[in-house]
Order: C-alpha cells, then structure tokens, then sequence
C-alpha cells in the first residue's frame, strides 16, 4: 500500500515535470516566432511573465521534498527523486532562455532584418525535439532515447558554427548589420544551451536507469 | 549517535562543496588570466581536462544519495541536502564556463588586441566574490551574506552593458575589431552565467535556511 502510493506520487511528480516542459517549450516556440515574425505581441508574451512556470518549478521542488521526506525512498526510487530535482533546474532554465530570446527579438525587430531566418528555426526544432526527448526518456526510463538526445547534439553544434560563419560574412560586409546580427548570434547560442539542457536530462536518465555515470565521460564540444 | 553522525557526514558534504567551489573559480581566474596575458600554456591548461572537477562532481552526487538512503533526513538537514544537489550542478556548469572562456581566450590570441582588458577581469573579480560568498552562506547557513550574493549581481548587469556598447563602437568603426570583439563579448556572457550560478546558489540557501522561497520573486535582468 505504502509502495503504490509512493508510485502513485512519483507518476504525478512524472506528470509536472511534462507539463513544465511542455510550458518551457512552448515558449521558446513563441520566442522564436515572435523573433521570425518581429511580433511585438508573441515577444511581449514571452517578456510578459513565467509565472505559471515559476510556480510549477516551486510546485515540484516541494513534491521531491514531500516524496523524500514521507517515503524515504531507496535505489532506484531515490535516484528518481534525485533526477527530478535536477531537471526541474534544467527546465526552469530553459524557461530563463525563452526570456533571453524575446530580448533579444525584441531588440532585433529594432532594426532592418539582416537576412531571412532559417537556420535559427531549425536550431529550435532541434533544440526542442531533444528536450521532449529527454523528458520522454525520463518517464519512461528510455535509455536508449536518452543516448539519442546526446548524439543530437552535434547537430546542434554544427548549424551555430554556419550561423556564426554567416553572420560574421554580413558583419565583415555591412557594419549596419552588426548589431542586429550580434542579436541573432545571441539567440544561436540561447538555443545551444536548451540542447545542453535537453543532455542534461538525458544524462541524468543515464544515470538514473543504469546507475553508471555517463557524465564527463564524452568529449567535450566547443561551446 | 545515528545524528552526530548525519552532521559529520553533513560537514564533509560542504566540505567537498567548498573544495569544487575552490577549483571551478580556480579554472575561471587561470583562463582569465590566460585571456589577458594571451597566454597559451594557461589557456591549454583549462582545455586540458576537467578530471577533478569532474570527479569531485560525481563524487558529492554519490554523498548525497548515501546521505538520503542511509539517514532519511528531514526537514532543515533533508533542504540542505536537497540544496547541495542544486549547488554541485551549479559548480560544476561554473567549470564548464572556464572551459568556454578557454576557448575564446585561444582565438581572441590569433588575432591583434582590440584593447586593453579592464572590465572583464573586474567582471571575473565580482563573480567570483559572488560564487565564494554564496558557497560561504551555505556552509554557514548565513542569509544575510546570500541576500547580499543576490544584490551584487546589478554590478556584473552594468559592467557587461558598458562592455558591449565599448565593443559595439570599436566594431562599428574598425572592422578587423569584429572577430576579436566578438570573442570579448561571449567572454562577459559566461562571466555573467558565473554570477547567475552565484545566485542560483545563493537562493537555494535562503530556501534552505527560512524554508521561504525567494525564486522568481525579483525583478529579472536582462539576460
């Protein structure tokens, strides 16, 4: 009885964890569209408030304590516990990103655009299918899927490199387009670092399934 | 007995704590330095490995998971262990931002100097007091000195401001500036993420100590 209420607890605790990153995801979406679209209104959303947000991170912080505090898990239960204190770090960062993005659409839409966005699209197709991957691979206990988001990564890698390469082309060209360039340059390396969230998550999964630590174990990529 | 144990157990925790802390802001100030003096045996000692830091990160994650299985704390002891799992995070993506900093230290030495380094060391100075002193608030459960890690970060908001618009100007009006500047400008972006960690840090202690979540309640700045 008291294991299938721990059970029961942890599936809820499954379940916020989805639902925050469906919200964090969805805000990059609309980050993003608002930077595409120069939007005033989707970048304004997006700069308007993560409250809903802010307070399921609080909400899930609470139900690890309360789930450690009540149950005292062990093994596998406790390093599940363990995972999602972690990862609802890394979603509440990715939240932080999506803020990051609006500023600097925002700031972008201040000027003439430089060039027809679609590598920075695609960044954040990426960039978001690894973290519902992630967080997919965490409730399932998919290590599989896990080692998938950390090879996606690369791909990651490589469009912020053209992106960079492209914009410096601009820049070396055109000063007029140095400052908003430098502006899309920002959200490149925003959008990293949701995929450095994302394989986060997926090491975390890693670790939580198999208990062999995958972390620091990968070559590093240049960041 | 079974407490006097938890506490000592508890101490070598933050013990361990300090000593990440220790090496993360070590690697920072070496890639600064190897920044500022251009040079490349500094600068390949940060991209050289991580292994300690890596370790150690490991290492305190598996203390904190002996902690729980074996002692099931609670309350105030069962926070400070929750926090010590938020705080290894936060150390160990403070290393990582030595190791980006690294990398832009090698570039920014390929090409000539765009200028004198001022504001970037200062803003290296100011993190790190940030980090050491949110690391301190921990392991003395000091409040007041986390309250304080929150209000420092204005300072490292200006510097990184007047930094971009120094730069954007020596862009704008020199063109072989633009590489070497965009370096400077990723540089004072990871020295800012330095100090979010600081504060991350810090309001992990003001939840653990008051039981009273400050997250989310600031103002954010512009990221």
């Amino acid at each position: 009885m008291e294991r299938h209420h721990f059970q029961q607890e942890l599936g809820s605790l499954k379940e916020r964890l989805l639902a925050m990153g469906g919200l964090a995801e969805e805000r990059v979406r609309t980050a993003l569209q608002g930077l595409v679209e120069r939007d005033p209104d989707l970048i304004d959303e997006v700069l308007g408030g993560d409250m809903p947000l802010n307070e399921l991170h609080i909400e899930i912080d609470d139900l690890c304590l309360k789930l450690l505090a009540l149950h005292s898990p062990m093994a596998a239960d406790l390093r599940a516990i363990m995972a999602a204190i972690k990862i609802n770090s890394d979603l509440e960062r990715v939240g932080d990103m999506a803020v990051n993005i609006a500023e600097a659409a925002r700031r972008y839409a201040s000027h003439p655009p430089v060039k027809k966005l679609i590598d920075i699209p695609r960044m954040g197709d990426i960039a978001q299918a690894m973290l519902r991957d992630a967080l997919d691979s965490y409730v399932k206990g998919d290590v599989a899927l896990a080692q998938q988001v950390l090879n996606e990564d690369d791909q990651l890698d490589a469009l912020k490199t053209q992106i960079f390469r492209e914009l410096l082309t601009f820049m070396l060209s055109d000063p007029t387009t140095i400052e908003p360039s430098l502006d899309l340059l920002l959200v490149s390396r925003h959008l990293e670092r949701i995929g450095d969230h994302a394989t986060n998550v997926a090491e975390d999964v890693i670790f939580m399934v198999s208990a062999r630590d995958v972390r620091h174990h990968a070559p590093e990529g240049d960041r």
